[in-house]
């Protein structure tokens, strides 16, 4: 057990939700050491069951001093981050004011040129960067039946659809979800997000202005081609399921093994109870 | 003169709103007789200064004898609908009834073939169907200009990306509109339509979940490829300023030739007033 001692940590950089949990979690069963490092006032105050630290926002240098005291090499970036830091919260500490031009020329792009220049800054200063699901494969689905029964025929069909729907406006870096119901895309998602995607199409479906009977529609949701799975996923998680729930769809399509399920029992158990399907669609099975 | 009593009329076929009256004016402009035949709680009153007559949804028979008593052989249909007719208020006539099979069969389908379906079964019985534009051309736009200053450099990077993502999402079936505020695909209709698109950004700007500093973006609409612009255009108009001025995008492009403005003098002095910009794009200047 001594290599255990001396083994590099993992280090599990902490954004909000109980996803930092899970991943410390399946590091340690894994065999692995962990030091959990909590963004403040986006973390989960649960990381202190773990080895763990904390950061402000803009504390990049106390950041890669806490990497440095315990030997991490291998980075998670995971969890939520609600908000873009209010700047008067910030506190710049010393190694971030003298590399400012840096992460300000990182900060004004995209929310996907953020994230990779993010990466690539962790990179040139020889850290490597690691999926979230790559230490907790069940964060994502292999191909397959999540929750309900697999739906036959149209109903198939408009998952084909929608999924190529939510691929094609991907490509486009629109958004990453689409809602089809009876062969007939009813909503595709962009800076609204999808919860608030599902829930127009909930007030579609209430004020009669779309109708259907029973559940039938499937919301489907793919990774973008140029994500980079590692820092940035789609999303699933109890909250979409009762969204779909609500606007009276049959179920949820994900990409097979680039879909993050957050809290799958949780998730499961909501889709169970109210006979809203998730399946996982091999991207061999669809064409865009 | 004596030519002009025997021609045939241009049979306008009309649902609400002003655009069946500007179509009316234009044919008799251009020398031809015209009737209208407005649609029962659909079509303007107005129609009463045209040679006109009503009939109900359902009154296909009493259509066809119209036409036939004026010897009407070109048809134009144009107007909205605002709803799929009340069943209970349909007053099916014997040739509707003889021709329910065929009638059903068509309206059993998606919008897209339900007008393909009706303009089939006009040409199978020797009618010839006339887009509202080919009669009354300003309805449509050449490229260039129609309101305002044609934006440069950025603003039309902006034109330029809106106009691909409403042409891809039109490829998909999906919708005809898409708004893009600084390099970024904000939003992209489905079922909900273009205003509601349009109120929705206006929401995620006032929540503060989008931003942006004075008049920028641009709302595109564009035909879908497989759409029959005989009796299906997008259109905007002054509510479509309205809304684009409510929730501050710099404006409006449309596909030069392919997008009906309705009430054409009243949206541009909206337009004018606002600063809102409505620039027609030539098909070739935009690839998608």
């Amino acid at each position: 057990m001594a290599t255990q001692q001396t083994e590099h940590p993992i280090a599990i950089i902490a954004g909000g939700g109980s996803v930092p949990l899970h991943v410390a979690n399946a590091a340690l069963s894994g065999g692995r050491k962990v030091l959990v490092i909590g963004i403040k006032g986006e973390a989960n105050p649960g990381i202190d069951r773990f080895a763990h630290d904390w950061i402000h926002f803009g504390q990049m240098g106390r950041l890669l001093k806490l990497l440095d005291d315990h030997g991490a090499v291998e980075l998670v970036l995971v969890g939520g981050i609600n908000a873009r830091p209010d700047f008067s919260q910030l506190r710049l500490d010393f190694w971030t004011l003298k590399n400012l031009p840096e992460i300000l020329s990182i900060m004004s792009k995209g929310d996907d040129s953020v994230l990779s220049g993010t990466i690539k800054m962790f990179e040139a200063r020889g850290y490597t960067v690691v999926g979230a699901h790559e230490i907790a494969a069940d964060l994502v689905s292999l191909p397959g039946v999540i929750a309900g029964t697999k739906p036959e025929s149209n109903g198939f069909d408009d998952i084909k659809l929608a999924i190529s729907a939510a691929r094609n406006i991907g490509k486009l870096d629109a958004g990453q979800a689409a809602i089809v119901v009876n062969g007939r895309i009813v909503a595709l998602e962009a800076a609204e997000g999808t919860d608030e995607m599902i829930a127009r199409v909930a007030r579609l479906n209430a004020s009669g202005r779309l109708k259907w009977k029973g559940r039938v529609g499937v919301l489907a949701k793919c990774a973008k081609p140029q994500q980079d799975l590692r820092v940035d996923m789609p999303t699933i998680g109890p909250d979409t399921v009762t969204a779909v729930d609500r606007a009276g769809l049959a179920g949820i399509a994900i990409e097979a093994r680039q879909v993050m399920i957050i809290e799958r029992d949780e998730t499961r158990r909501r889709a169970e109870l109210a006979g809203v399907f998730i399946f996982a669609v091999d991207e061999r099975e669809v064409a865009i």
